[in-house]
């Protein structure tokens, strides 16, 4: 039987989304497996599988070859119910940025009711505005203000060393929420969308920010299954009624 | 003026023992600048300067070209207190392992005193055991037990942010302890192996593991300054004594 933090280390996903450069993935790879993670998702690599990824991940091959490779963020994020971004720097963001420790036990307490996305950003440009609006949380790991620029890998290695302090050292509680898959709240939004079309809110023409800020309200929020299929109900309903003044 | 961290993180000396690529030594001191690390001293290393170590360590080309190159740990531990090795593996050490956390803050306690350095080892071999007898602690990164070979640069990266986080977070009593230099421990050593000679009681033929054994046991006690001048005052009582009965 596997320990109990080796359970909760197994559902941290490590997501790189558009990495420049091959070695970076080898030496995340290498990274996550010296403390017990194992499960790495590509979003559009520039060149993978490579050579310099193979060299840079040493004895972590088996996590390279079982890397999964997608063509979105979305297509990443399935499965998960916690996606967990990370920052290098202050935007203008409204939401608190978490530290390392306080990310990895956060992580860890969703962890034992699914899986734990950490979501890094290209080398050069960090994540885009767009992923990081798919983002319930964000965590900056404190740096000189100076120079806060942490090599892709080096980041990988800080954050997977306080998720495996985090579970060999503290006990969590079960997670209050039960937290919607991501690709549910996905399909939400594309619902919600299309019923605010529907009912004239939206002008697909001009959308404005609409939706980003509804995106904002319910990432806060986090929604449960349950609550999925109140709103679903509801969005199918105010679609009905509108057919039905026809 | 300076903030309290920052003179304290400015007293932590990286030292990096023969280490085989210079990617790594680069990776190395773009850790350290992230995290407000300055002193980087690389003994023995085998190939420096070097393309790769500039291109890895990106915006910390400053440290890069302050580093000092030293042709023994010893003279790289020239002006320190206190000398923390890492180690990977546990082996037949008798010395218990510091974690990192327990590494800073010891580090920090002292680093009010006086430069406090960090031992890296080869990339491949760590360090050796003459290394390791020049160290005063120990400190390993807890990692899976099946695959614990951090990259050197990613080793760095995490001693160097739980030393940034220690600054940061915690307050540091004075040090209780008026340690001396190391290289006037080495000059102790010297002088205690000559005078062990002179009186007959180490044989230079067959010293068997006679000075290994009282390093061990001075660098657990930790020597003060005073404590130095009296214990060569000593040796040189004994060796005038030894003169006096020819």
């Amino acid at each position: 039987m596997q320990a109990q933090y080796q359970n909760l280390l197994a559902n941290i996903r490590i997501v790189l989304c558009r990495p420049s450069h091959p070695g970076n993935i080898g030496a995340a790879a290498r990274a996550m497996k010296t403390m017990g993670l194992s499960q790495l998702v590509l979003v559009e690599p520039k060149k993978f599988p490579h050579a310099d990824a193979e060299a840079m991940a040493s004895g972590a091959a088996d996590v390279l070859e079982s890397a999964r490779v997608c063509e979105s963020l979305e297509e990443a994020l399935s499965g998960c119910v916690l996606a967990i971004g990370t920052s290098t720097r202050q935007r203008d963001l409204q939401t608190a940025l978490l530290t390392p420790a306080e990310a990895a036990s956060q992580a860890l307490t969703e962890a034992q009711a699914g899986t734990v996305a950490f979501v890094f950003g290209n080398e050069t440009f960090g994540l885009s505005r767009e992923e990081l609006a798919r983002c319930q949380a964000l965590m900056t790991i404190p740096a000189n203000p100076e120079y806060s620029s942490l090599n892709l890998g080096a980041a990988v290695q800080v954050m997977a060393y306080e998720l495996r302090r985090s579970a060999l050292s503290e006990t969590f509680a079960q997670p209050d929420l039960d937290a919607a898959d991501l690709a549910e709240v996905e399909r939400f939004y594309v619902h919600l969308e299309q019923a605010m079309i529907r009912i004239g809110f939206l002008n697909p023409a001009s959308p404005k920010r609409l939706m980003p800020k509804l995106r904002r309200l319910f990432s806060r929020t986090r929604l449960q299954k349950e609550e999925i299929n109140i709103l679903r109900g509801m969005l199918s309903a105010m679609e009905s009624s509108k057919n039905g003044e026809h």
